[in-house]
């Protein structure tokens, strides 16, 4: 009698281990996953927004315009929209972003999408804002490349249309059409490019808006440690860190040469090949990658990731896992962001 | 009595003549007006059909994705929409398009709004179709420059989607991702671009759709001879011609080099500086103008057109008027045209 109750005893708890089991894989682990997702990352906001710089329609709806005007350009074939096309997910593709009179840039150009989130821009944090690199576009050489400032507000104002755009998006101002007010009327468009995606109705709890790959890799993404740098809701762009923690990352990129990284900047030894951690929002639609674009395809950024940074050679199924969660990061492009603004002719 | 009938009679004449010029400008006249403009250039059609490229949904999908497809371009800049973006009414604004790795165009970018109506394209007919035009720009060493057609569809066949796609829109082709049929798709796309404007409205019996100057302008347009080249419901696009009959057009241009037009094409002396003449749809919002984007401004481009192709110094008023006429030609995008497709990613 014994030995039966003990064998009884024993497949019960085998079943209730199993059905303990199954609830963690497609029940009570999503819940945990969701718990630990939205504490590690968390949900996405609605838009990025600025104190300095609030998001008003008539800035919108101006810096939309903006966006794509080349005619601000020294050679007139530069305009926002070159470098980050929407329709490659505000990104370009290329290894550096070729700007006015092919000068190519100094490093491979992020998607404008989300962007407005981070502690700064460019990957060096050499601009403050989206606005500091709205502006500051208008000179860089191998950008729009303009002389001057006076010279991109004299050709905005000789089109009568911006003038009156202008005035209705900045109304307290006497002479609105200026380099500033154009940087603030991009950054306000910029600032409302947030792309929800997938994992974002999975942290609101539609839990087969991620399958099971994705799930596992969202779990190693937070497990391996990726996400101690690759945080917030837009899964980077919070810090700086150095690129190659273990090892020197040219020794796994296809690097052409070597880039001292944000001690351009501060001049400090101990900022030598640091980044701005990029986001990872739509990562999967912004090949290539890294700050030199040297590297074409994700898997091989994600295990170059693992190597140098965490010091861990990741296997192959975590790294199609985690890739298989970073698609889960591609957003929907917001359908006013899809539809293109006519420019304004001069009379 | 005799001298008072005959003041009445004449008092009634005169009456009478202004009440009839009155229907003449207001009324009656146009009407005259819609007659003779039905006749000499005609209500725009709803598409440009092709026999060899019959248009379907599937391929003006396929085809307005690969417009702004710049990965098969030799340095990953150039797409259809580089030179032909729609916020600019599909021209580009500069005086010769800048192709890949800064290769200067050799002419000025006509908008591919309305051009597959003509009877050839380029200014010097040296592409019989918007699909032949397509397919060499493929390799055009100022426009995508790629080393051949191979390479091309080598990129092309290297994105799943593309694949699904233009098996969708080819279904009877054993390879269909083939150069040809990138023209194809990209032509069947550019056949549906066909703007409607308030002149259509005016033609279809719409009397306030133009005002009085637009009106006076079109008068002007077809009475001082403008539409004897400038025929068709695209109001160009249908012959070659000189430019240049009374005088040279360098004379009046600010040209920096002389182009011999079509001779380049033909060796035939006749065709020396023979250009086709064209479409004038949208001409408002595609300045500079003429073969090398020489001059600036649409009012003193019709002040050179009077002077050296009819031998007339029109008026002031003449060329505001026309000024005004063609401004009616400014038409709608269409609604679909506006969006931009979001172009597939490498798995």
């Amino acid at each position: 009698m014994r030995k039966v109750t003990l064998t009884l005893g024993f497949a019960t708890t085998l079943f209730l281990s199993f059905l303990f089991l199954s609830n963690a894989s497609f029940g009570a682990s999503d819940e945990e996953l969701i718990r630990k997702a939205s504490a590690v990352l968390g949900p996405l906001p609605a838009s990025m927004p600025s104190e300095q710089n609030p998001i008003t329609p008539e800035k919108v709806k101006l810096g939309k315009i903006l966006y794509y005007e080349s005619r601000i350009s020294v050679d007139g074939t530069v305009s926002c929209s070159r470098c980050h096309p929407i329709s490659l997910y505000a990104a370009d593709g290329l290894r550096k972003s070729i700007g006015n009179r092919c000068k190519e840039n100094p490093r491979n150009d992020p998607t404008v999408f989300n962007a407005a989130s981070q502690i700064a821009e460019h990957w060096i944090g050499n601009r403050t804002s989206v606005e500091d690199q709205a502006k500051q576009a208008l000179l860089g050489p191998p950008s729009f490349g303009m002389p001057s400032y006076a010279s991109v507000e004299k050709i905005l104002r000789s089109f009568k249309d911006y003038q009156t755009m202008f005035k209705q998006a900045f109304p307290e101002d006497k002479e609105p059409v200026t380099a500033d007010n154009f940087a603030k009327a991009v950054g306000a468009f910029e600032r409302t490019l947030v792309t929800p995606a997938p994992f974002d109705s999975f942290l609101k709890g539609d839990k087969s808006a991620l399958d099971d790959k994705q799930k596992s890799g969202l779990g190693t993404f937070m497990d391996a440690g990726c996400s101690g740098c690759h945080s917030s809701p837009f899964v980077g762009g919070q810090m700086y860190q150095k690129f190659g923690i273990f090892e020197p990352y040219w020794k796994y990129t296809k690097s052409k040469k070597i880039d001292v990284g944000r001690f351009a900047v501060t001049k400090n030894e101990s900022d030598k090949y640091f980044f701005k951690v990029p986001v990872l929002r739509n990562v999967a639609k912004t090949p290539p990658y890294f700050h030199d674009g040297s590297v074409d395809h994700l898997e091989d950024a994600i295990r170059i990731m693992g190597k140098i940074q965490l010091g861990k050679d990741l296997t192959q199924k975590q790294i199609d896992d985690i890739a298989a969660f970073l698609d889960s990061l591609t957003g929907k492009i917001p359908e006013d962001v899809l539809t293109v603004p006519v420019l304004p002719t001069k009379e």
